[in-house]
């Protein structure tokens, strides 16, 4: 694994969807460039989520990511807010997906076992953690350092595959 | 309102999203098309969410509706069930929107009232209703229906706001 691999990590809401882009050059890690795309607050939900779906497919036309990797973030408070998360996930899913990248999925418990070494971390763990992976890293968000963070998973766990994979012979 | 206007009502769902369009011209309805977008029951869910992406664009372009109508439906049995149909839901607003049409909700307990006249309706009465206000309706299910149902509510609702802003001198 000589040659750069680049990951989108988004972490979806209505509101806020974090991007950050993260390349990998065999066990180096560096910092691309992060964001944060706000959707309007209120009016016509189809047209916030058409909002959401520009900001994300301008990234994506942008920066070429290889694959990406999406937070399976989900609220329990009650079920009307879940459905409207749902929708920004579906948008989140689709625009790298449409782009032909494959788009992986990680729970938050996942993402903090792997860059802090406990589920329970909390944000400002994931925060430190993403600065020193990442020393160059700028985010304006905290959604926008746990889309480096599901990036940062996601480049781990793609390695123990393709090395899994490679011991199988497959 | 004498020239006719083209209404797709949408019932969202991951493994079936049902779709129908159904024209008014003043207070006359006719069925125009429905149908069943199937996406695969697994594989990577940004995948499928890309079938029923690409399922309902292609209705979009060929019928070119007017207005879109989706179905506000939730699950309640769990948060990770509610998430997918959000997600599921998200593409079937986007896609309408996408293409510059407006996208109004409803609850199922709006459309079932104004079908049926009670919001506690069972299925059979719905399918029941749309064979009497659409003759001529074919659909391949339930979920097919059900969107004939949506946009025949839409069309009764549109008309109601533009008669109270027509009063209003809006």
């Amino acid at each position: 694994m000589n040659h750069a691999i680049r990951i989108l990590g988004i972490d979806p809401g209505l509101r806020r969807t974090g991007w950050g882009l993260v390349e990998a050059r065999g066990n180096a890690l560096s910092f691309v460039a992060s964001g944060t795309v706000r959707a309007p607050l209120d009016g016509e939900m189809a047209h916030r989520l058409v909002v959401l779906h520009e900001g994300l497919s301008e990234i994506v036309a942008r920066f070429q990511p290889d694959e990406a990797a999406v937070e399976q973030t989900f609220v329990n408070k009650d079920a009307a807010g879940t459905l409207k998360l749902g929708q920004a996930r579906g948008i989140a899913l689709l625009v790298p997906a449409r782009a032909g990248i494959s788009v992986a999925e990680y729970s938050p418990n996942a993402v903090k076992k792997t860059i802090v070494g406990t589920g329970h971390a909390e944000k400002d763990q994931i925060r430190m953690m993403v600065n020193v992976l990442l020393p160059k890293a700028e985010f304006d968000s905290d959604d926008a350092a746990d889309a480096l963070a599901v990036a940062i998973c996601h480049i781990h766990h793609r390695g123990a595959t393709a090395r899994l994979k490679a011991a199988l012979g497959g």
